[in-house]
Order: C-alpha cells, then structure tokens, then sequence
C-alpha cells in the first residue's frame, strides 16, 4: 500500500482514541496512561488469522467485534474489566475496497467500544502477501491480588461453564455448509462470541480456577488439571446446550462432540468447592446467566468424558490424552 | 500445527517470562501487573512482516531482535524505559524446521531483554498460510507529565538527528545485491537497530518535539511538521552519515539520498530551541552519541532538503509534499 493508504486508514482509526491522553488521536509514537488508582493491570494479546480465525468474506465490523471480543474474554477470565486495546492490522496486497473494509471495520471496534467501554491506544497497519491478520493487546484493570488465576483447582471441586457449549462450532458447519439447515442463532455465536465480563468479576473468592473455552472444552480443561496436578470426569449429559443446538443435532447427531471438542465457545470454565453452590446460583440470577455444574476435578490425572451408562467419550479421540 | 507443536513452542517462550506475577509463566490467560508507583505506562505497537520488514532467510534470533527493537525505538521517542512486551507470531503452515526457528527466535528475545531488562508478558502463536508475522506490544514506563511528544515543535526550532541515517537503507541494498560491495556494518544497521533509550529519557525540557525516523527522515518530519503547522528545511550537507556509507556511496552516488528517504534508522528525529544547544552538546558528549544540528523549522509549511547551491533536492520526487 501507499503511504497515501495508510494515512486514509488512520483517519478511521484515530476517532477510535481520545484525543488526549493516553493516546492522543494516535499521532504520537505510543499512547501514555496514568495507570488508574489502586487497580493492577492485566494484558492478554490474541492474533487472528483469515479462513482459520474467520473468514475473508465475514463482513469487517463482525470480524473487528469477533477479534475485540476473543481478547475481552481473556480479560474475563481474570476477572478484569476493560481497559484499553492495540490493534495491529495486516492487509493483503492484492485486497479489493481495503477503504470500505477499514472503514466497516473500525465501525465494529467502535461498536464494541461503546458496549464493552474501553477506547483505542494504539496500533500498527502493515500490508502482507499472505492472509489478513489482526492482532489485538487487550488491557484491563482489576483490584490488587483479585486477579482469577487458573492453578487453584482443588480434589473434588465442581466444575463449572457457563451460557451453553458447541454453539459456535456447530454455527462454523452451518458457514462452511457442513449442517445444511443453517441456524441463524448458532451462526451468530460463531461470529459474535459474549465475553463474561460480568462472570468474571463475580467470580473472585468463590472459584478456585477459572479460564476462559476457546479450544473446546477438553482441550482447555487440560490446562486446568496440569497446574492443579488433577483430573477432570465431565458427565456428558451435564454440558449444557442451546435448543438451537439441540435442534440441528436432532438431524446431525454426530456433532454432539462439538460441545467438548468444538471451540469458539467463550464462556467462562471454572471451579469451585461444594459448598459455594448457593452462591453460584445467586451469581446466576442476578446476570441472569445459566452457569452448569457439569463435572468434577479428581485425583486421578485422567480426563473423562463421562457417558451414562459410564463409558468415556473420550477414549480414542484425539482431545484424549492421559497425563 | 498441530496442539503438540503449540505446546512445544510454549516451552520456548514460558522461561522468557516470570514464573510469578506478572506472566506466571504464560499458563495464564492474561498477564496481571501491579503498575510501578508514580510512574505513567507507555504502549506501542508495531508490526513486521517477512519479506517487507526482514527476510524470511534471516538468522531467526536477529528477527526477533529486531522486532524488538523497532518497538524500543517508539518508548525511546517517548523518553520511556522499557518494563514488558507481549509478542504475536504467525508461522507459515509450510514452515521448515518450526522448532530449531523457534529456538534462535527465543535466543533472541532473551538475549535483548537481558540487554534492555524488560520481561515478556504474555503472547500468542497462530499458524498462517502467509508470510511469517510477528507483532509486538511494548510497554514502558515515564515520569508522569514527562513523555516526550512530537507536538511541541516551534518555527525557527533546530532540527537534529541522532547517529548517521542511510545506513539501514544502504545494507538493505547490500543485502538485496544491489550494492555488489556490501559492507558488514551497513548490514548490521538493517538487521540490529539502535533504540536510543538514553537519550530519549535525557531530552525532556530540552527537545520540543521528538519522534523516531522509521520511514525515512522526509517521511518522518512531516509528521511532525503537520503537528506544529510548521515546514521544515534540512541542509543535505548536514545530514550525518557513517564512514561505511560514505565509502560505498563513492561508488554508488545515487543511494546518497536514501539518507533522507531511505527508513529502517531508527535514530530519533528531535527539535529544540537554538538555546539549548549547549545542553544538547553535553548531553551528546555524556552518551558518546553523535547529536546533530541539520536544519530549522519554518513558517513556511513545505519541506526542503536544501543542497549548497540552494535547490530543494525533493523537488520532482515523492517524497516532496507541500502542505
């Protein structure tokens, strides 16, 4: 690109950043913060990478909201609530109206600015031969030592997700035409994934762990039973689906592993000993958010996905692995 | 890649963090930092992409190194001193020996945090069908009300420059073949920037305007031109160069200009009042750092590279804007 190019995309980026500090309509070399008060600050950075993340022909404000929203879930998951956010942006040089895609595009981080709260302090835009890429820094703030971790999983505790599992995977088959009675819903939860800010900042003293599903739930409840030197056994009919989902599954059964092996979901995966259960169902109510006991962690250093009749799902999977 | 191959890089990037706060070793979702007290934070980012910022045949750790330093560059413009960075990696899908890349890339990492006593804090690796990618997020702190802008710049303010410009530009040449006597040194100026840390933090209350030539001196300046509403007028003959690129510029006179449109110098650009001279000269001879008067901002609001007859050497060339 021209310099020219890139000087018309920062004019749609700049109104995205105060004009004061920290990032000063983002004419300087850097943005400047004040950290706020009495508050740490959390950092988390996820790349975005064409037809694997999303797909070239998603519309630019969708794919911007998708990128912000992967990031504010990791924010979620500590507990923290948004601060501010990067952006780095690399265009193919062969990319048709990249004006009208930057252009959509900085109306979806605009979007979700004013949802989620939070303003631009900075970014980069390169252009590639090879697929578009975003990158995302997301910052957060959250009170001293508050910060949810992953690693205090004990023995026995519950575990937890919340919202519903495999929607988005299951809208992913209905895009790339796989289900061939696409659900609208489900394709929205693929595009449009909901960070569980409000979970997160719940969740402080009463979950002993806490990470956010990206990968499917087995391939990221691992993490959570390597740092605890735990097992996890899951009851499979526990993990709670949308009816949207149950619907399509009525017609393609064999996605029912999508809720375990999916991914895309973010929603929040914690745990928390018996005897917060009551609160738990209070944090649910009052966000009005379904949060599912669906397992527990376990001595063991296996994980199972627990079958009715006892068997585990998981035997023989790829997401199966006995550490 | 495969979630094997994530995790071997994991293990790369896990001892380039802190195992406690703020990285916990990246087994978190997010990295949490108790701001350094009485102190702003600085955030930049910057992107680079193989074949346009390095190649993708260069040493891995000199990649590395180099991303971060071109990050350093941006806090040394600001007058900021490293804390923490979060790195993004795309690596092609059809990439040869991913491990060993991923090893010297690390070596690097390691071997300027070490330099530059900063830690990482958190990253992302995906897979791409493109050319490898790499993003940083470099974050830095600065007295509070101290960074350094490149807003400030007055009419009749001296222009000057760190180091010697071209140098990069010219062991580009080197390194593309088209200087057929490539010069050691010269390469290494395109492979391995130097962040002027030092001297950013020593400038405030001395430079009115500070930013870092990343895109060329006349690319640069109008940045800083537009923000003061000024023009600028640079006398070529005082433009600093280094022996080696005097020496291969004898036979290859045409490069000469790539002194001011040449980029990758990563030196900083500053402006500041005739007196503050003498400050400036202490400060050059207490850092063993060339600082050099090349000219003055001007009412008059057009850029000119001004040769010792007088011609505008911009003129015809595209550099040349007048706004």
């Amino acid at each position: 690109m021209s310099s020219g190019e890139f000087d018309l995309i920062s004019q749609y980026f700049s109104p995205l950043s105060n004009q004061g500090a920290p990032a000063f309509g983002l004419r300087d070399d850097a943005a400047v913060l004040t950290p706020p008060e009495g508050k740490d600050l959390v950092f988390t950075k996820d790349a975005l990478v064409a037809e694997v993340h999303f797909f070239s022909n998603d519309p630019a404000d969708l794919v911007a909201r998708k990128a912000v929203r992967v990031n504010l879930s990791d924010l979620a998951a500590m507990g923290a609530e948004p601060l501010g956010y990067l952006v780095a942006l690399a265009l193919p040089k062969d990319m048709q109206d990249i004006e009208g895609w930057v252009a959509a595009f900085a109306r979806g981080l605009k979007q979700d600015q004013d949802e989620f709260d939070w303003s631009l302090f900075g970014g980069d835009t390169v252009s590639t031969t090879g697929p578009l890429m975003i990158t995302i820094t997301a910052i957060g703030t959250v009170d001293p030592g508050k910060a949810l971790r992953r690693n205090g999983a004990q023995e026995a505790d519950d575990i937890y997700v919340s919202g519903t599992l495999g929607d988005a995977a299951l809208g992913l088959k209905c895009l790339t035409k796989e289900v061939v009675t696409p659900d609208s819903a489900l394709i929205n939860r693929y595009h449009l994934p909901q960070p569980r800010l409000d979970l997160g900042q719940n969740l402080w003293g009463i979950a002993t762990s806490v990470m956010d599903i990206s990968d499917g739930l087995v391939g990221d409840i691992r993490h959570l039973c390597a740092l605890s030197g735990l097992g996890a056994t899951i009851e499979s009919d526990l993990i709670p689906v949308s009816d949207e989902f149950g619907k399509t599954l009525e017609s393609f059964p064999l996605y029912k592993k999508l809720i375990w092996n999916g991914g895309d979901d973010y929603e929040l995966l914690f745990t928390a000993p018996a005897h917060v259960a009551d609160d738990i169902r209070k944090i649910s109510k009052s966000l009005g958010l379904d949060l599912t006991k669906i397992g527990r962690m376990t001595k063991e250093k296996a994980i199972v996905i627990q079958a009715s009749n006892g068997d585990n799902l998981l035997q023989g999977e790829q997401g199966y692995r006995h550490f």
